[in-house]
C-alpha cells in the first residue's frame, strides 16, 4: 500500500513513517519542518521505500502537485499546530495550520480520488467535561483555538466523507509522549532544571491531572485500524490512567538526581487560559475492538523521562 | 446600539437591518453583494442611522478596518455561501465564504474588544437524523459542505467565547422563507412554472419534508434574544410544523391558477446529493423561553408565494 504522512517529520509522524516501512508498506513523507525535524527523519533518507517531500499542507497547489505524482491509496492528516500555548496569542495559527491543512487534503483527496484518511484529533475538541468524555455523548464546547479548529476539521471531514465515499478513520489523541517529543510539560521541567536545578516552578497549582499516552502504543493503534470501514469512524484513543502535574515533577526530579528540591507553584487551575485542568475519557469504544495501551500514563511518563535524559532518541 | 450586520444585504439580514432601524439601533451594514442585492437595502439609503460598506468579509483587513471605524457593539453574523447546491460542485466556496467569514470575524472582534455576537448557523450541521435534533442531544455529522462549515465555524466560535470572554447567541436556522427570497425550492418552482406552465419537474420524490419558518418570525426572534448571556448560548429556531416537497408543488401551481397541471417526478429520497429529505427539530429549549413562530409551514410557504407572484417584495 502507498501512504502518504502529513506531518511526517512531526514527533508521531515520523515514528508512523518507521511502523508503516516496517510492515512493507511505500511510505510519502510530507513536512514543512516548522515543528517536524530533519533529524527525525534522516534515518530513512537512503530506505527505497521513502519519499520526501518539503511541502506546506496550507499551501494547496503545492499539496496537489504531490497527490499528482504519488498517488496515494491512504493518508494520514498529522499536520498540525501542536503548541496550544503559542496559538493562544495568536489564533490565525490554528486556522492556517491546523484547520486549512485538513481542508486542502480533503481537496486533494476529492479531486485525485483518494479515499481512504487517518485523521489526528484531539481530547481538546471536547472543552472542560466533568465526566468522562465519550465519543457521541458529550458535547464539544472546546476552549482553545486547538480544539476548535480539530473540531472544525471533523466537521467538515464528516462532509468530505459522505459526498465523495471517503472511509476515514478518526483518533482523538489525548497527551501523546515519547522519543522525539518537542514540547510539552515532560520536556519543559527538564529543560528548567537544566537550567536551574534548585527548585522547580510549575504552572497552576500542580493538580492538573491528565492521561498521558506513549508514543507507540499510539502508532500501534494506527496501524491497527488501518483497514477502515466506509463512513467516518471515531474513536477516543488513549490510556484509562492519568498523571497529574506534581506526579510528573516528581518523576522528573527523581530521574535527574534532584529528588526533594522544592516545588513553586503559579496557582490556579489550570496551566494556562485553554488548558483543561483534569480530563478523562471514556475508552469503552475502543477497548471493545480488543486494544489497549501497553503502558500506563505514570509508565508512559518515566520511560519518557528517561529517554529525554538519555538523549537515546 | 451599534450593531454591524455581516451580509446586512441578503435575505434575512437585510429584513433585520429593517428591523433594527426600527427599534432605534444604529446599524452598520457589510455585505459584498454575491448574494445580497442593492435592491434589498435600497430604501434604507438616507436613513440617518445607516451606514453600508461593500467589504467582502473573508478579507481580514478590509473588514478590520470596519471594526477600527465603527466600534460595533454587537455583531450579527449572517455572511455565508447560503447556495448548497452550488457549493457541492466547489467546496471552496464554503471554506471562503463561511468558514473564513466566520473566523475573520472573530478575529476582528478579538483585537477589538467586541463582545457580543450573534451567529446564524443552520440544521445542516445535524446532517441526517431519524428522530427530532436537539441541541446537545443528537451526534452532529454534517453531510454537506455548507453543513460541514457552519459547524467548524460553531467549534472556533466556542473557543473564541471562552479565550475572551464572548457572550455569543447562536441560532441554527431552519429553510427560512418570505420576502426578499432569492432561492430554494419556492423560487425554483415559479421560475419553472413561468418557463413552461404545462407541468412542473420536481428533484426526488417530493416526499422530502421539512419545516419552512417565515422570515419575520426569524428576526422577532434575533431581536427579541438580543440580550445575550456569557459564553455561548445555542438555540434550534424553526416551526414545528413541516411541508413537504409535493405540497409546496400544490401551493405554488393553486396559486398561480395551474391547479392540477403534472407533476414529473426525478426519482430518490433526496433532491441531490448532500440534501437532508427529511428533517425536523427538537424545539423544546427555545420554545421554554415563551418564544414560538406565529406562522406555520404551510402558511409560510402559501405567504411567499403569494408575495413572490405579486412581486410585493
Amino acid at each position: 500500500m502507498r501512504t502518504l504522512i502529513l506531518g511526517g517529520a512531526g514527533f508521531i509522524g515520523s515514528h508512523l513513517c518507521d511502523s508503516l516501512l516496517a510492515k512493507g508498506d511505500s511510505v510519502v513523507c510530507v513536512d514543512n519542518f516548522y515543528i517536524g525535524t530533519k533529524d527525525n527523519i534522516a534515518h530513512l533518507g537512503n530506505h527505497p521505500d521513502f519519499r520526501f517531500y518539503e511541502v506546506d499542507a496550507s499551501d494547496l497547489n503545492a499539496l496537489l502537485a504531490v497527490f499528482d505524482q504519488e498517488k496515494p491509496d491512504y493518508v494520514f492528516h498529522l499536520a498540525a499546530n501542536s503548541d496550544i500555548q503559542a496559538s493562544a496569542l495568536n489564533p490565525a495559527i490554528e486556522y492556517k495550520n491546523t484547520y486549512s491543512t485538513t481542508f486542502n487534503v480533503l481537496e486533494c483527496m476529492r479531486r485525485s480520488g483518494t479515499k481512504k484518511l487517518f485523521f489526528a484529533s484531539t481530547s481538546a475538541v471536547y472543552g472542560e467535561v466533568e465526566n468522562n468524555a465519550g465519543e457521541d455523548s458529550t458535547v464539544l464546547t472546546p476552549i482553545s483555538y486547538y480544539g476548535g479548529a480539530k473540531l472544525g476539521s471533523e466537521a467538515m471531514i464528516s462532509a468530505f466523507s459522505y459526498m465523495n465515499d471517503m472511509s476515514v478513520l478518526i483518533f482523538r489523541f489525548p497527551n501523546v509522549i515519547g522519543p522525539r517529543l518537542t514540547h510539552g510539560v515532560v520536556f519543559d521541567f527538564i529543560g528548567r532544571l537544566k537550567g536551574d536545578p534548585s527548585h522547580l516552578r510549575i504552572l497552576g497549582d500542580g493538580n492538573q491531572t491528565k492521561p498521558y499516552l506513549y508514543v507507540y502504543d499510539l502508532v500501534d493503534a494506527m496501524v491497527r485500524f488501518m483497514d477502515v470501514p466506509s463512513g467516518v469512524s471515531l474513536y477516543n484513543v488513549g490510556v484509562d490512567t492519568a498523571t497529574s502535574v506534581t506526579r510528573i515533577a516528581e518523576i522528573v526530579t527523581e530521574k535527574m538526581g534532584l529528588a526533594g528540591i522544592p516545588f513553586e507553584y503559579t496557582g490556579g487551575r489550570g496551566g494556562w487560559k485553554g488548558d483543561v485542568p483534569v480530563f478523562q475519557y471514556d475508552l469503552s469504544r475502543i477497548h471493545a475492538t480488543g486494544w489497549k495501551a501497553n503502558m500506563t500514563s505514570d509508565e508512559a511518563v518515566a520511560r519518557t523521562v528517561e529517554q529525554v535524559l538519555s538523549c537515546k532518541q
